[in-house]
């Protein structure tokens, strides 16, 4: 070891190989969400910890890009003696390349960690791409964490609705229908949704890190490290032909002379290209099929969702009926309930649940001015208490073995000044705005997205995020294809989709408000759709101006309360009833009352 | 002469020139929405006289392809002995000659005539294109109609409002900054813009078809027929330099060695990239700059478009109040007024104003089933009588010195069933939804489209057009490029834009309701936009179901129609007055009464 500093460390490396410069992004070769610590060569060459990024590794300077949610987190947490911060998306870094950088310069990158669109982005820039296929990071980093090694399930055909069999065949005849003679798999959850497995290499995200190459006869060799498979059943085993996760590329490359190989451009990494080139093959560049397929539930799934939502209601009204009675004596006696400790108390009330496995994602259970932050987590340094004073918003879910869970109450536990009551009430509106819509079959999100603005736009305000995002199978929490966004997404929306539907809105240092409902897409009139609620929690209203609601809202509120009424009293603890019944009674007895 | 039949005279000539086959395209070079007789190829071929389609003629077939809303009409029109009818969208040209002909078959088409977007198409064809420059069909059309020569004037500066010298170093500084030598132009609107000039070649369309190129430092050549140069000013004419429109393609060629020429891909003819490339240039491919500018019109175009709107407002309203008296007598004496009668009663309404030039677009004059079509254009075999009994559709507008109209009211004279009096207020409150909207300036047309869509969403209904597009400043009633519709549209809608609100519904063989107002983004608060009414014309409240509109929608009406009242009673003639008051009578006072 020269140097135990990693940026001294990783430019004496470059020096060696005679590079000018190494790209090192915050991304596996899988594009997830969330990055292994195994994975996160960016917060190790950094320390910095947010899920996007980039950083430019120069002879003499240092870069690292972050988008807008991370200008000053990345300050806060790397040495701006030896990195300046960029931003990701307002100084794009093919372009800065091309601008600051003198054509031809040597600037390594590692092909398994970018996909082919940002590749040939940066190919317009005029450096040199000089690919880096032997994770030299790991020469550098002698505390690396080890690479996840989660075990893998299977996943049975009562609660996937499907064989992995007959998934094959339906992937097998869109290749063969496309042209295809092979699909390269890339994505853990496309996999996992195709193999009918789960596994367990990140935390709440039950999908496995791996590789698989699907024949257009319906063959499929999977490259899956051994050591995840001991507790697969044997029918799964039988219907692989298993390889080692490092063979993956050398065998597609094995494979490619004279075959088409689809590739999804914006997923797989460009490594599975250059792979698929170097045997002289051709490369289709499609979406991966299975993500469409994935995303259209069948039955099985859509009741397994529905249970679990049961489930994940009956811990959420346990919850809040509990919050509710401790949050104000809690406050009298000086000794406030605070973010962290709520949000364990509702972990304990998931964990009551027979088929609760994990949270889908890290809860964000944030009060006042902490919810004015999107991406807020709670810390001990953050923690902040609930009072009645201020809102509080719990944005959080599970998973279950039937299903996953996504949804957000902003509660209010004492009295609301005018300007938050506004707010609320402009969320809510906006809200049920969509959620009550009926709309063409094959509708897109960036259609519909604006109907849970509106009430907003009205006031002069907006929320700067997506309004909805589809929701895996026991699978990752953010699904795609579909969006609701003000973003442009081309994915019609079909009976069976799942999506969220959560619009908010945020004051900087003073509050934050959000409502999330998991919904369904299901056929209504000829041609038509609705969304229909899978959340069954009731919709805080005590911050509402109640006169501020029209007849539609009102019927919407009402026959949704009695849905949750009903459906969760029998499964509640005798402590949270009263309570249940209280938060889901009718606007009108509200208005009398 | 060998033939007298266009389609035989046509398979001679491609025998002799060793062609399999031809395209023939309903285009002109400018890719005008209204075609010359002159220009007009594709019915010469075919007799189909339909405003989009294509022709391919081969040696022993002969397709015409159409959209939906002409498959109806070519079959009709043409000889289905000599052609087979196909659908332009649903089977694509491109995909139809991979699909049908063996590679390598040479089929001519006039790269004049053809965009690069769908040059770019058919070459992945696997067909062998053979561009043909010499205007081929000229010589089997002895009776082809003579090239377009309207007259051209100047569009004066207290009209226009800028320059036209003030417009060219606009348009240099965008070049430069794109790093472009020169912009080649083929769009007549934008090359009117830029010129601050009117021309005559097609009625309705106040733009000269022409070609011009614009340096970067500002200088113009203009191709342009000498004969239509007579009334133009010595002023316009000394700030360009005159060319035929012949030279066009060659001074491409000549001037392009070394230079970078900007092209829209959407809309130059791929002959000039042909050209450009001959001559050993580079082409930019980026929407003509001019297009984004000319639609943020400014102060003075603003005040233009306001005054034409009173003009014709006052014209509408004499109108509908003479229609409005006369239907009635007319149907009680056995002699209705019919559609041509109304649509020509109106246009010497229209006439009486000084400022009127002529009609924008062909008058949509609908009594009935009639206006189930949306394209319906009435004539002697199909004139239908208006009654009391049947909606009448009116969608008209004028060209104004000043500015150009395009409105839509659909008029009830009697008793309304129940059913066309849901449709109609479902139509009206989409209309209300989107005309009150407040949004964040530079949203999407496509973001608020469904917003006047959505009542009828509600009752399992849609309609298949736009909600609105752009309307030109004394040029093209559809202007580019904004859009209101399902369709992805890019462009930010920013305050100066002009554009029509018209959503409707079409029962076919029954009915068809239309209500379309002429509106420009206006800034509001911090941030947002709104929508700001330019057409003056009561909205017929007849036939709506006054107990389905709320506050928001009562309270625009209201004030829409006083601002009508105040604005046109004193421009109105004393017959109208009374009707003019009776038709912008409060909501309330019709609840009352």
């Amino acid at each position: 070891m020269q140097s135990t500093c990693p940026l001294s460390a990783l430019r004496n490396l470059l020096k060696a190989r005679e590079l000018d410069g190494m790209l090192i992004p915050r991304a596996d070769a899988h594009q997830s969400e969330d990055c292994a610590p195994h994975d996160n060569k960016l917060e190790f060459i950094s320390g910095f910890t947010g899920s996007a990024g980039l950083a430019l590794i120069l002879a003499d300077r240092a870069l690292l890009f972050v988008d807008g949610r991370y200008q000053v987190q990345a300050r806060h947490q790397v040495d701006l003696e030896a990195f300046e911060i960029h931003h990701l998306h307002e100084e794009p870094i093919h372009l800065w390349l091309r601008d600051n950088l003198p054509a031809g310069k040597r600037i390594a990158f590692e092909p398994l960690l970018m996909v082919n669109s940002q590749y040939e982005n940066l190919r317009a820039s005029g450096c040199d791409l000089v690919a880096v296929n032997d994770d030299p990071l790991n020469d550098i980093w002698p505390a690396r964490p080890a690479a996840p090694c989660g075990l893998i399930k299977s996943m049975p055909d009562e609660i996937s609705g499907e064989s992995s069999a007959n998934k094959r065949q339906r992937v097998a005849a869109a290749l063969t229908a496309a042209g295809a003679d092979y699909l390269a798999l890339t994505l853990p959850d496309n996999i996992a949704w195709l193999l009918n497995v789960r596994g367990s290499d990140i935390a709440m995200n039950p999908v496995p890190h791996s590789f698989a190459l699907v024949k257009n006869n319906g063959d499929i060799e999977w490259f899956v490290a051994r050591e995840k498979l001991h507790q697969l059943s044997d029918e799964t085993l039988s219907q692989v032909t298993l390889a080692s996760p490092e063979d993956f590329l050398s065998r597609c490359e094995a494979i490619a002379a004279d075959k088409r190989i689809w590739l999804d451009g914006d997923y797989a990494p460009v490594a599975v290209r250059f792979a698929v080139e170097a045997g002289h093959g051709r490369v289709i560049w499609q979406p991966d099929p299975i993500t469409l397929m994935k995303a259209n539930k069948n039955e099985v799934e859509l009741a397994g969702y529905r249970a679990s939502h049961i489930d994940d209601g009956a811990a959420w009204v346990n919850f809040l009926a509990w919050l509710s009675h401790e949050v104000p004596l809690r406050e009298a006696a000086g000794n406030p309930i605070t973010e962290l400790e709520a949000q364990e108390k509702q972990l304990e009330f998931r964990k009551l649940c027979d088929n609760f496995q994990q949270q889908s994602f890290s809860t964000i259970s944030a009060a006042g001015s902490n919810a004015a932050m999107c991406h807020y987590h709670s810390s001990p340094e953050t923690n902040h208490a609930i009072t009645g004073h201020e809102f509080y918003l719990n944005d959080s879910g599970g998973q279950y073995t039937n299903g996953t869970t996504d949804a957000t109450r902003t509660l209010s536990f004492g009295q609301v000044d005018a300007q938050r009551r506004l707010h609320y009430t402009a969320v809510l509106k906006g809200f049920l705005a969509l959620i009550t819509l009926q709309f063409p079959q094959g509708a897109q999100g960036h259609q519909l997205d604006a109907f849970a603005r509106r009430p907003l736009w009205e006031l002069g305000l907006d929320y700067d995020h997506g309004t909805g995002h589809g929701v895996g199978h026991n699978l990752l929490i953010h699904e795609n294809p579909h969006r609701m966004a003000k973003k442009v997404n081309p994915w019609p929306l079909l009976p069976g989709n799942i999506l969220t539907i959560e619009p908010g809105y945020y004051l900087d240092g003073s509050h934050g408000i959000r409502i999330e409902n998991q919904v369904e897409v299901v056929a209504s009139q000829p041609g038509f759709c609705k969304f229909a609620s899978l959340t069954l929690i009731p919709v805080d209203l005590s911050a509402v101006d109640l006169s501020l609601l029209n007849e539609q809202e009102i019927a919407w509120l009402d026959e949704y309360h009695l849905w949750v009424r009903e459906t969760l009293s029998p499964r509640v603890s005798s402590e949270a009833r009263p309570w249940l019944f209280e938060a889901t009674a009718p606007v009108r007895a509200r208005l009398a009352g």
